[in-house]
């Protein structure tokens, strides 16, 4: 019974504090991507592969979310870019105060672009705005194509849609029409891209998108 | 800062909830396992091929826990097993509370097994007991042999892990060693059975021990 007003107050003083994440994001010309998917759908994957593709033109730095170990920010930083590890001590999303917690140990001013990796879960990460600019969601063949429907927040809030190892489809049943119509149901102005983090298939559209999207914004803040 | 009471206040009502449930099926003979996975494991399939092997000898019945959709519910009666479908409204898994729900659509007398299939989520459900006699975690090789490391509870929780999609191995980077090893170090009782559902591979393990345990557990019922 106290449940859903309790809840509805943690979203509240949550929003808030993302705000001004926000704000200092704008203030130190970082854009930011909060990256969401269930476990093992290629998070760190996409993010090896998107900092060996990009790094010499987009100074880029990672917050890794995970309940408990280092692993993903170990993967990430032999890579050579800024790595801060959150764990979350058994929560299962991050929250805009748990990003503003990262604050001291990232140099913002020496980054143009900050990617947020959360918990691996596809459901509760959707409900906490970071402060990030974009939510993007990737979702991995074997999930099944079913997932859209199941799982509709978490494909309503983001602004980009990543099918990620699409080198399965031969061995599994999976359609990824059905994953691309009913997503698009869901939220019309989802922008897809099919990719597989093995074989680099398909990624250089997702690396179009966030150099143009980088581009856009700091051509935005120094406008602005 | 008021988050962790709360949460806590919320797992101890439930914890009483599930109690009561546990009480309600033992008075009923009815054997409860509690199914977990991130989203797209391999649950529903697994439900498919247990009713397949086991409805001739064993009286089941389905709680599909799901945040919207039917779409388990109805895969579920299509195989002539009773099948009640909870939509969680965004909650992202199944309490006590939920199962209570469910009660006044299920005939406890007729059942010997009742399969509670929980929202796809490698944290939360792992939480929250519902009355069940054992949870069950199935890992699917696609996400990778870092997830027991990365999410310990769930492991920790279950007596039984479904290491799934074992067809899949011959064209990704996992190994079955080791997601044994770490699930072993967090839960040395686990009980590992490696499958594939849609190979049928291994499945008869799984049969084994829970013809196993409804065995013993209405022996138990019989005699108490």
């Amino acid at each position: 019974m106290v449940k859903i007003p309790v809840v509805r107050e943690i979203l509240e003083v949550n929003d808030r504090i993302a705000e001004e994440n926000r704000a200092i994001f704008r203030e130190n010309g970082v854009f930011v991507l909060n990256l969401m998917s269930s476990p093992g759908a290629g998070k760190t994957s996409l993010l090896e592969r998107t900092i060996d593709a990009l790094h010499e033109e987009i100074r880029m730095g990672v917050i890794e979310g995970d309940i408990q170990t280092s692993i993903d920010a170990i993967r990430i930083s032999k890579k050579g870019v800024p790595a801060v590890q959150i764990n979350t001590d058994d929560a299962c999303h991050l929250d805009g105060n748990m990003i503003r917690a990262a604050f001291d140990s990232l140099d913002l001013k020496a980054l143009d672009l900050l990617i947020i990796e959360n918990v691996g879960n596809l459901v509760c990460p959707a409900e906490f705005d970071t402060g990030e600019n974009h939510k993007v969601v990737i979702l991995s063949v074997p999930e099944g194509d079913d997932k859209p429907a199941k799982y509709p927040l978490m494909f309503h809030e983001a602004s980009v849609l990543l099918v990620n190892k699409i080198d399965l489809l031969p061995y599994i049943d999976c359609s990824i029409d059905v994953i691309k119509d009913t997503s698009l149901k869901i939220n019309p102005n989802l922008e897809i891209f099919e990719v597989s983090c093995k074989t680099q298939e398909g990624l250089s559209k997702w690396y179009d998108w966030l150099r143009q999207k980088v581009h856009d914004f700091k051509k935005g803040s120094s406008e602005g």
